[in-house]
């Protein structure tokens, strides 16, 4: 190639780069409404896709009251994207999984006058033919170190229990 | 009070502390299902409430196919904890709200071989009675800084647009 066909093959290398990290983003939504104060106010959140709207309140977070809180969706966000990002790091090895199943603890504790969210323990169960338990266990805790939402939640301190069954 | 009724007061204020300190914590869970590896594979997310439980694919976490997406649980879960807490500081400061909105949207980004939550941008707007707009701004950043899901997605960048209406 001469110098100016490789500059030109440069620009379009690094314009194909731009669409594809442009394209490669995506924007979600969700919101809340709260009315009134604290103790006696009531609220609703809802998801960008529809898919989902429910009444939370002061009781439904701090107490045994009906309804959702914010702690449950952030532990379905997790549980959520550390079995996909597990599933896929097995997959990529050559061990598709028929089933990862996780469940995401999440602990809410009184942190001066105020609340904090301080662990969130992920407990998770494969079951993945033809692999061994110290494999898993690494693909597991890959999972938990890089899945976006494990990378996101660094406010907490992030425990997991993995097995095979 | 005597030395000994001093003492027994001092261990009677501490074992009520433990107590309540013991009480004012919950554990909140949820769960995950996914079957198959990342692209032709299907997951489910569900709330330990009971409230919901959602399908999620790679096509609606990462392109436009229905479903949920753990993205827009986090944004929920944001978003109803950041006006909870709004509320609760209005409503302390005596401008309890009639009615607090919040959407957060939440960015997903390819980064390296991996995707990123970079950054969640809150936007709200309050109707509340007899509040200057200085002072609800001022509220709204408290919110923003110490409410405990904002305390835990340190992740990301968070930004804020507040207004009343």
């Amino acid at each position: 190639m001469t110098g100016l066909m490789r500059s030109v093959a440069a620009w379009i290398d690094n314009l194909l780069a731009d669409i594809i990290t442009e394209v490669i983003m995506s924007v979600r939504n969700a919101s809340a409404i709260w009315e009134g104060d604290l103790q006696e106010g009531k609220g609703n959140m809802r998801l960008g896709s529809g898919a989902f709207a429910g009444d939370y309140s002061f009781s439904s977070r701090f107490k045994d009251g009906k309804g959702t809180n914010p702690e449950e969706l952030i532990g379905a966000a997790h549980a959520g994207c550390f079995s996909m990002a597990l599933a896929h790091g097995l997959s990529q090895s050559g061990h598709k999984p028929n089933r990862i199943e996780t469940t995401a603890n999440v602990h809410l504790e009184k942190a001066g006058e105020g609340f904090k969210i301080t662990a969130i323990d992920l407990n998770t169960e494969g079951d993945v033919p033809g692999v061994d338990s110290a494999t898993f266990q690494k693909f597991a805790e890959d999972a938990k170190t890089n899945c976006p939402v494990s990378q996101l939640l660094t406010g907490a301190e992030i425990t997991l229990r993995a097995k095979l069954i």
